[in-house]
């Protein structure tokens, strides 16, 4: 691939090597901390109070008793949160919806919309007196009828969640549960079907999932009488935790400080608050420290688990394999709230294809169940899903290869994508041609064993950025970022300003600092962080350097353009080249003091060019014909991480990616009984894959530059899960001799399909 | 006064208002976390083992029996330090002597120096077992002899601390304790004091004190096994503290992440390092945190109290009151290590009169005591006081106004300094006037009272310092600095980046950022912070303005430079004013995303320009000639401020500068008995003035602007300390009717000199 920008011809030092990581031994011998692992003197515990039915009016909640429980230092409601407070400069009322909306899922309002939904919350001296507080809470509720499902939601007699809110062009006849429409696309469906030999037309449905991050959510809050306050906690975004929680309790921004603490992953479903405001509204209430902590049954309940799905499907295709049209209708249910990733799914879904006659329309639909939050490639997988599953259904009924197919078929550089932009250089094509040459793709498959391939796309994107860069005395590196650490991105920071420096990279020590130490920082999602932080540390390593060689020329007495920058020392150049021995980082640093004082570079940004990235999945899959019992064979992900910086975290993305989306194509879902409640909010009955479920996931590294990144950097972490639902699909679906059109494909589910063939 | 800058000449809407504290409500609510208020998981308890002995060779250390305890994971020694380490990178045998001598201070070597000196520590699971251990440490010590007094300490056959390390320009015949000679001068004495009238010719002595900050020294660390280490801690410069414990733990500075917890006082005492590298040694020899926090007699015995002193000086005096020639030489023991401040006693006691001949010579002598730390102007108040008291005898012995004497003689704009700079504008005349204007001066005097007055001299610096500004989304402002606020450096940021940018005071929240966050900052002393962080927060905030002018310029389509900050917005101006109505910081901060990212301003600097810092106290004092017990009857303090920022703040030091300078000259010292242990570890025996002990001390600000600071802004903290020894003396020196030469002058001290009178 041309590059055109030789800052990606170097050879890299640093970048693409395999270092050790900055959490790992910290995380292994109990020195991180996580967010339950704070305390303060006189710190209170908090416990949330959570509605039993999936949709009810509050009548009335008494607190009385529970507050003269011993111990018990408050009780709130969603009143607390609503009341003028002396220490409260901003008007609730006038936050937008959206944050009246997490408020409201925070700690219900006149109704609690699902069965898990806060409706008050206790702080008190210990865990076990907030525990009885709990029960001495008495709520008079007015149970309602409820609705779960996405498609029950949409028709015309089913119970409403927020009246007077529903979308204007919402289909006809569909109820008042549809909040928003999207749609994109270009050319002529009908025309484009017209000219295919054979049109596949289906529905595809597939279940909540929950990200299944070990840690639970988890914040330490103070909050002092003259409005300053404090958080500390898990979160994949203490910005977004700031402006949102400022934005609840009438706080400025600049008076709430958020600290982030270690996470133990996130996966999407700590980009938004759920404890934290009700803490901060606890320690408004108690001038005290309030710590909370969920359940793994409160994670489950009142957390973000992903949207549900439903989605038609038609794509015509020629006989020799060229798609002719592609339209998708998407039904996303995100919870009790508006706000499900269906646009992501609109958008994404057809994104692999060059396509000249391509539409898709999404709905956003509410329903009695947790507010979604973001699932790693939010909305993708499901779209992909269902339209890798349709072609793979076309390809093999015509006979043709599907890799060849999709090859065919596949988006490239010079393609309007079914979204709108056209492609710069893309890698969707190399890791089809990767996966035809790999030896999985020529493995002989045994009995009951089936073959899978699906394609996947993530947009990427930059996001406010902010990097400080700080030269010590001694010359060693402290890089402050302000996005927490998913997915390695304190080693990739280290590694990317060693590498710019020209320093080893035990020099650096990357940390995320804190919301009061720099300036806004997007949320920890979309893939971002390696992209968009890397390129500030870049850019404030470059900046370093350029005071660096400044301290020089200053102590030379030479020009401060006669000065280069080469292997971790500045050096005279020019008509200076030669007459003064190079001075090293630490050389210059030593001195600092007396050149100008500390050395430092900062950058500040809201990058643009964050490169798209493509993957191909290949899965083989045995099912077991008596059980429905589906065992993974082999696994290899194929995916464009345009430039690895640390092999080891982007083979783990990959990894990952794929156990998350075969857990959600095999066994994982949200069941909810008759009465709208779950009925499996613990990990015993949620079942996520275990390391004896899986075989070892292979990878292969594509590494097509991004022009947009100094050192060629595409985000890799959320490409990986939008395609093994479909390729597990396929694989099942080979394997069982029967085509699958819902998710999971838990043993039950297949068992039924296969004996209904 | 002229003022060659017209920033100066502004007005000021938040400068100089007396704006809610930060720390306030923090710190009465308890909400403030010092250093025992962090807490970790897994953490172990350290506490160290002291020397009961005032000098002592270390035979042989015996832990077996501790660290056979149950609960106790660890007793360390020297040893512990020295050996190397798989995650220490740094040798310490390539440490500076300097930190060589700190770490010997921390942890014995060879010999114990001073009763306290630590011997050993130990970490366990609680604090009884800690104790318990320290008891089964087997220490065998042999014990030499010992010298406590400065004098003693120089004579020939003194009992010598540090073999082979004496200066060599040492005094003939003294011995090898005086470790460092300081000159300083100009003009011949001997030629000046034959024009005298008068000479007085008299030695002055004064004894340790100790800075009696509320907060014993605390510390929590932790220290990984891949050498990644962190540290909470109570001190007045947590950059210091990572500089000096990664030399003495062979870490890189950037592995080592400091954080400054809340202080509960420091005054100079904690700008060094006591536990903290014991607790860094023990977590890295356990793997757990390790918190400690020392007793008050562990901080009597064993933290940095200042050093005593014995003066000798020379003054000669016309009859009309022109001082003609003053030669001092003072002799400072700093405790065990050389780095007594006899230095700054040596460059500051004449700083306030402009002399043809002055000389002053300095002694650093070591003995066996705790090594001295800063206190507050360090080792200027001792020769103040012997400088100021001759003066004052020579002036009440012509019967001279003791203000006129002083005025006559004092330093202005052009004198070249006794310690050899030439002046710029300084504020000491208008505080003699001032004294002079005011109704203490003339306010009667009562039976056995006398009056004193004395002047005062701080040089004041800048040191390397680093601001961050941050603009959040809603316009509201985060100013990040790098100094622990022990005299409301916080309250005085804000103020400056709020009158700078245009906003409200509590539109800004300052909090001092750890060293991984932002880069290196001086420790917070010398009366420095408010002068260097403050022009470095008017530097970030000009750079951040700056930058929000260019994101209106962009937003309106304009040149960038047709753009005026005014009044918190930005307005068109030029060619284009009233063009398009002013955009506000938050209007302006809430599109940054799309004009190209968050809003920042930056700025590192070692600043020049500090401005030295003059005062004159005034105080009355009443003698009970049967007890010897001194009253404070008046007091009051004149001091130029420059700009006072914060006026309560600036009050509060002069108060408290007055209040410390009273307890030193009249109670306040460090006994030692005849075996060389310290008598009166605690603060019943050592006796600070309490509440009831004193007045109201009043206070006059002037402000004489420092053409070095754009707010004209001068160091307040140290110079409130240096006249009150001198005032006191002699006021009491007046109501006694005998001259003291000698401090503290406590009840017995008084009256055995008026009964020998």
């Amino acid at each position: 691939m041309a590059l055109d920008n030789t800052e990606k011809k170097r050879d890299f030092k640093v970048v693409g090597t395999r270092v050790e990581r900055p959490d790992g031994i910290d995380k292994v011998t109990g020195r991180a901390r996580y967010g339950a692992d704070m305390s303060a003197p006189g710190m209170l515990i908090g416990r949330v109070l959570r509605s039993p039915h999936a949709h009810a009016k509050i009548v009335n909640i008494d607190t009385s008793k529970a507050e003269a429980l011993p111990g018990v230092h408050a009780v709130i409601t969603r009143k607390d949160f609503e009341q003028p407070h002396h220490n409260s400069v901003h008007i609730l009322e006038s936050a937008s919806q959206d944050v009246v909306d997490i408020l409201d899922n925070c700690m219900a309002g006149e109704k609690a919309l699902y069965d898990g939904h806060a409706v008050a919350a206790v702080a008190a001296t210990s865990a076990p007196i907030a525990r009885r507080a709990l029960k001495l809470i008495d709520v008079t509720y007015e149970v309602l009828p409820h609705v779960t499902d996405v498609d029950a939601a949409m028709t015309p007699d089913a119970p409403i969640l927020h009246e007077g809110r529903a979308e204007e062009t919402a289909p006809e006849g569909s109820s008042g549960n549809v909040m928003a429409r999207h749609e994109f696309g270009h050319g002529d469906i009908e025309a484009g079907l017209a000219k295919a030999d054979r049109i596949v037309e289906r529905t595809y449905k597939t279940e909540a999932t929950h990200q299944g991050y070990i840690e639970p959510h988890a914040c330490l809050a103070t909050f002092g009488p003259d409005g300053q306050a404090d958080l500390f906690c898990c979160t994949q975004g203490h910005y977004m935790v700031r402006n949102t929680c400022a934005s609840i309790m009438g706080l400025k921004q600049g008076q709430l400080r958020v600290t982030a603490s270690e996470i133990g992953g996130g996966f999407g479903g700590k980009t938004t608050v759920f404890l934290e405001p009700v803490a901060l509204c606890l320690s408004r209430k108690t001038s005290r420290p309030v710590k909370m902590v969920m359940s793994r049954s409160e994670v489950l309940r009142a957390s973000g688990p992903t949207a549900s799905s439903s989605i038609d499907v038609r794509i015509g295709m020629t006989k020799d394999g060229k798609i002719t049209a592609g339209f998708a209708e998407l039904r996303y249910q995100g919870g009790a709230y508006p706000g499900s990733p269906v646009e992501f799914g609109a958008m994404s879904g057809f994104a692999p294809y060059d396509l000249e006659n391509v539409k898709t329309i999404g709905w956003d639909v509410v329903t009695n169940r947790p507010k979604q939050a973001a699932y790693r490639a939010p909305g993708a997988p499901m779209a992909a899903y269902a339209i890798e599953s349709a072609i793979d259904e076309l390809a093999k009924g015509f006979g043709l290869d599907p890799l060849e197919v999709r090859l065919m078929n596949a988006s490239r550089e010079g393609t309007k994508a079914s979204y709108g932009p056209t492609f710069p250089a893309i890698g969707l094509e190399a890791t089809l041609k990767a996966a035809k040459d790999h030896p999985h793709w020529s493995a002989p498959l045994g009995p009951n064993q089936g073959r899978g391939v699906a394609c996947g796309f993530w947009f990427n994107f930059g996001g406010d950025t902010c990097v400080t860069l700080n030269v010590a005395p001694d010359g060693t590196i402290n890089v402050s970022e302000g996005n927490p650490d998913i997915g390695g991105s304190r080693a990739s920071m280290s590694m990317m300003a060693a590498e710019e420096l020209g320093v080893p990279y035990d020099q650096v020590r990357t940390i995320v600092a804190d919301t009061a130490s720099l300036g806004q920082n997007e949320v920890t999602d979309g893939s971002r962080v390696t992209f968009a932080v890397g390129l500030a540390t870049i850019k404030a390593a470059q900046a370093a350097k350029q005071e660096m060689c400044k301290r020089a020329a200053m102590t030379w007495g030479i020009d401060e353009d006669a000065v280069v920058w080469e292997d971790g020392a500045a050096k005279p150049a020019g008509p200076n080249a030669g007459e003064f021995p190079p001075l090293t980082i630490a050389e210059i640093a030593a001195t600092a003091s007396n050149t100008g004082g500390p050395i430092a570079g900062h950058h500040e940004a809201n990058p643009e060019g964050a490169g798209v990235s493509f993957a191909t999945h290949m899965v083989d899959t045995e099912v077991d014909p008596e059980t429905g019992y589906t065992k993974i064979v082999r696994y290899t992900v194929f995916q464009d991480a345009g430039k690895a910086v640390h092999p080891d975290y982007v083979e783990g993305q990959f990894q990952g990616g794929a156990a998350q989306g075969i857990g959600w194509a095999l066994n994982e879902e949200y069941i909810y009984g008759e009465d709208g409640t779950l009925q499996n909010a613990g990990f015993l009955d949620y079942r996520i894959p275990v390391a004896s479920d899986l075989p070892m996931i292979d990878t292969v590294i594509l590494e097509i530059p991004n022009p947009g990144h100094p050192y060629g950097v595409r985000g890799v972490g959320e490409t990986s899960i939008v395609p093994p639902l479909a390729a597990v699909s396929n694989a099942v679906s080979e394997a069982a001799g029967v085509r699958m059109t819902e998710l999971p494909m838990s043993p039950p589910r297949l068992l039924a399909a296969m004996q209904s063939k």
